[in-house]
């Protein structure tokens, strides 16, 4: 039988909302998410967890309190745990996250961005 | 301080060797390699873990006993545990591979395609 590739293009046409990612693959316990962020996010940071950004499109920032990392498509970053860290894009870039299941995107910041969970594209 | 991403391009052309993953980031315990593929690769299966597939560059297949995916760049796949896969490239192709730190590459197989781990670029 043919199996079927996650197309990382035609799951981002299925989507618009911003800071609300959508996972596209599961690697044992880990989950692989597509979102698309354009802005500020909040300040939060992850205790359990690293975070890897993969950016896919586009061009984002990620600050940190000492400094930050500037991203473009084709380019990743891991956030380690327990860093307090911001995403930040000018205009609307697509980016993959790779992350336990269950972590929930703004750590323990909360607050009105905070996505739900574990929404599959 | 400006702290560095990791850039695909950047470290795919620090290396030429086929099948020989070199890894460019670590996610808890969990690695990010890079390879370059061209071929066929030997039929394994990895008992304990789920292996991501993302490719960079070209195009490839992966067969499995009843059937095969392809892939191309911007789309990934995941190999369940357990099940047996052969890679193949028929022109070389650029893949990230994301699984647990100390994965061997082919698995319960060995042989002479068995690549040396942990193996930074």
């Amino acid at each position: 039988m043919s199996y079927e590739p996650v197309n990382f293009a035609e799951k981002l046409a299925k989507f618009s909302e911003h800071f609300s990612p959508r996972v596209v693959a599961r690697m044992n316990d880990y989950e692989f998410r597509l979102a698309k962020i354009e802005g500020d996010f909040v300040w939060h940071s992850h205790a359990e967890t690293d975070e890897v950004f993969v950016v896919i499109e586009g061009e984002m920032r990620i600050d940190f309190r000492d400094g930050s990392v500037a991203l473009k498509a084709g380019e990743m970053f891991v956030v380690p745990r327990g860093v307090e860290h911001k995403p930040y894009a000018a205009r609307e870039c697509a980016i993959m996250l790779v992350e336990p299941a269950g972590t929930i995107n703004t750590g323990g910041a909360g607050g009105e961005l905070t996505a739900e969970n574990d929404v599959w594209v």
